[in-house]
């Protein structure tokens, strides 16, 4: 039974004071992620998170630690991430949540789970955060996945802990959440040793997981929390961060829902669901902006861009989980767009700050979530719209721009600093560069220029899709999105997901296309959700039955 | 109704003399394609082929053109690919067919006319044959996918004939064989012009389409034909074919065909229903085989290297549209090793003559039809074998390679020149890299020695995954076939389609990955394929019905 849709509306904010299922605790430079899942905390009442095994609600922690560790504590250098279960660190996710679940539901609950895993990485590639799995007893599925994010992986040699990825052979999925890829692609198990692993039940424990890269090193139980504690302490040493100082704490969004709107300091998003359109319109600053780290740290999480973005991020994961139906998404801009300009000069100015890289990197993901949310946008620049460097990404993450050409009323986009690479797309493209892959030499020239690009040489320099003039806006706009919400949803997302991501793949690509794409398909076949399919079957008396047919 | 079950076993060779839907002519350098498709010529006779549509039937032969035309026309330089229909090109695969057919079939059907299009710029980029597809009429979906597969397109400007990609407005599915992929990855199109141009059903023609780079040029009719002869000749002058002299003639196979064997000269594959698997065996040349470009032309397609590879080829298609249920692939190899070898040092020093030149890159996509046929391979390595050069690629494409171990009969393998990049996956990647992605120093070592290996040698060097001895290797074998053909077929071909491609991603990867496992998905939705999805509903009364989730 598909359970879902009488799920209440899903909220994304939490803290560490309110955790269910996770510890956080500090040692020095080196903090500690603790998995103690609470089985009747789940977030439906039909399973049981038994085993450390997970549900989207025990993600929205982990993603809101990973979070503030990195705002918070500018002081924390590596991270553990382990269990307070014994014998077990993480049996994955929760089977019987995903046999209830809609497909939508898990495809979302999926790319969720992905972004948190990518998120850990993103803390070690650019923030001097360095994580370290400690394995304390079985790693099953999704649990080893989380651990393959992490830069190393210490497992237990107790005679009996492994680390699997059961999905193949007893559900009939994949590991979909990076598993196969990261396996492969991450830590370049030989292809071979990878098919007997993902399709071996029991996992590879021992000294055999470590000779086959699946594990860094194995420990006995004797000497485990030792040589957690050295390794964690020597990657800590790694670390560019800061040794103390203040962190920016990241404090409640406090948005007023109703009905059909979320709202917002900076942000509001209203829906149209008889229509399925929503529309997010994001402010620039309507006041002075700090300019050093030292006034940043101060303004702290009511800085325009870590506010803006952090808004906007909580509007793009409601619109995914609680709005299905809403297919069609408009940007708009409003306020000065010279005031974006101004925060733009001071992010480039200060880049190298901790902070300000945090916040850079956070808009970066943000933006990240935007190109992979699987609904069509369309951005809308009118007169008095602020889409000027940073928020300029906003459209250009749109699958199209509009751009008013009206004589009576000024209207101008304009570039910065920032749009040239600063906000990478997960193929490490800037969209600029995306946009601009026929003509690479463009890209340069834009930047140089910078603008203000009025409507006809926006539309001339390839900015904007179209530039409407005010006697044709309204028609050619509500027709564009007439007929976008007439398409197939299907068809749109997997036309969206090859069109966006033209250019080179990297493993984080290739988890969001290639794996999660497959993982898809399968999650739609009768092998894994028929009624006597394996996901369904699972747990239950008897087999799974299988067409045959390989395709 | 899907009524592909009914089909005859399907068989794919066929001939210019027997074609039905395409005409081949020559004009000096220079051979034209013009597609003439029979209405009534179809597979089935449930749907009528109109407007130049096409089915499974009207692509083999279009394989097998592109494949006569490098091998017995060594002085054509370049192609001209067109139509003989009246202000028709091609109307794309046909949707009756496709509304008809399996989910399976679709996806073999699919998957062969991606080959077949890849095969055209495999020709392009390596044997120096330009391809220009003359669009003298309406082009779309997979027509236009087509053309795309082509160096250059030029479309007549006669007021209506327009490109087209309808797929995602009209039916509800992708442009999935290649096309998303090729707009925006090869021909670099923008991406809101992409956006556009697949979403719009009667698509983009005359100085948009140039402008937007959907083609490299549009003439009027008056000068249509002119101007394609003139450019064609352009084309063919950058070739390095040669002028004259005599190609090789691709006679037939001549398989003897049961209903549990398909035996040929040198491949003999048999079926075992009841089991779900099938057995491969390539037997290494019995008698001295040519070394000279003369001696090779003069052999023609009975020079081993071809002519085992083209069973092969012939053998790997009737597993995937014939014997879907056939989920495990057991390879073996019989002969003598020293007489591959033999081989691989002729194709190595004549590399640079058109005819070797062919015949490498035959092997390469007969490899590459390897990787990507959805069934489990496993190489089993025994006494008697020739896993040596060219045939251990058998081996390293295989999922897994078991070796015996017997110490009364010998076993080796060896390695030859030819494993060091002469068959690149569609990464670009040898097998052998990527078999050692997380040692790349070891391919060169590898490469060096050359072997031969002797099975604890081949399993401390990493070449295969396992050498039990003679009391183990019987129940070793057996249990690791009788548990792989018991897993979901579903998740299996998910599983290989990741672990097999670890490394970078080309067009081609992401056409066979992200695009494709797209299509796939998009296949089994109901809003495509349900009573009243968009497929389905394509050319009768009324509308398609959409469940509007996006996910």
């Amino acid at each position: 039974m598909e359970q879902t849709a009488t799920l209440a509306p899903l909220a994304f904010e939490t803290h560490p004071s309110q955790y269910k299922h996770w510890k956080l605790s500090f040692d020095g430079p080196v903090a500690t992620l603790s998995m103690d899942v609470r089985e009747d905390a789940g977030l439906r009442a039909d399973y049981k998170l038994k085993l450390n095994s997970y549900d989207l609600g025990v993600d929205i922690e982990l993603a809101d630690a990973i979070q503030r560790i990195r705002f918070e504590h500018p002081d924390v250098h590596a991270v553990v991430i382990t269990s307070l279960k014994e014998r077990v660190f993480c049996a994955g996710a929760n089977i019987f949540m995903l046999g209830g679940s809609s497909h939508g539901f898990k495809v979302n609950f999926c790319k969720f789970t992905n972004e948190t895993r990518l998120a850990i990485e993103d803390a070690s590639r650019h923030s001097g955060i360095r994580f370290l799995a400690a394995l304390n007893g079985i790693c099953a599925g999704g649990g080893y996945e989380l651990a393959l994010a992490c830069d190393e992986i210490v497992l237990v040699d107790d005679g009996s802990s492994a680390v699997s990825l059961p999905e193949t052979p007893l559900l009939g999925v994949l590991p979909g959440t990076g598993g196969l890829t990261r396996v492969v692609d991450k830590r370049k198990v030989r292809r071979d040793h990878a098919d007997f692993f993902a399709t071996v039940a029991e996992g590879v424990k021992g000294k055999r997981a470590v000779e086959w890269r699946l594990v860094d090193a194995v420990y006995p139980t004797s000497r485990f929390k030792e040589e957690v504690a050295r390794r964690a302490r020597e990657l800590a040493a790694q670390s560019d961060r800061p040794d103390g100082g203040r962190g920016i704490e990241l404090g409640p969004l406090h948005p007023v829902v109703t009905d059909t709107a979320v709202t917002y300091g900076f942000v509001a998003l209203t829906i149209d669901r008889a229509k399925r359109v929503a529309e997010i319109t994001v402010k620039a600053p309507d006041e002075a902006q700090p300019e050093t780290p030292e006034a940043i740290l101060e303004a702290g999480d009511r800085f325009w861009p870590l506010k803006a973005f952090r808004e906007l991020d909580d509007a793009l994961l409601r619109l995914r989980l609680n709005e299905p139906e809403v297919g069609t998404i408009v940007m708009r801009t409003s306020g000065d767009p010279a005031a974006v300009l101004a925060v733009d000069r001071t992010l480039d100015a200060q880049r190298h700050h901790w902070a300000v890289r945090e916040i850079i990197h956070f808009i970066k993901r943000t933006l990240k979530r935007m190109d992979l949310t699987s609904r069509s946008f369309f951005a809308l620049i009118e007169p008095g719209s602020a889409f000027a460097g940073t928020l300029f990404e906003l459209a250009l993450a749109a699958d199209r721009a509009y751009m008013l050409d009206d004589p009576d009323r000024p209207n101008a986009i304009q570039l910065s600093a920032m749009n040239g690479g600063s906000y990478p797309m997960s193929t490490g493209l800037s969209r600029l560069q995306t946009r601009f892959l026929g003509d690479p030499g463009t890209v340069d020239e834009l930047l140089s220029t910078g603008g203000p690009f009025e409507p006809q040489d926006a539309l001339a320099a390839g900015l904007v899709f179209s530039a409407p003039d005010d006697l044709d806006w309204e028609d050619e706009v509500r027709l564009a999105i007439e007929e976008r919400v007439s398409l197939s949803p299907d068809a749109l997302t997997g036309m969206e997901a090859n069109l966006r991501f033209a250019g080179p793949e990297t493993m984080e690509t290739k988890i969001f296309g290639r794996l999660t794409a497959w993982q898809n398909w399968i999650f739609q076949r009768p092998n894994a959700v028929g009624e006597r399919g394996a996901l369904k079957v699972y747990g239950r008396q008897g087999r799974a039955e299988f067409d045959w047919k390989r395709c």
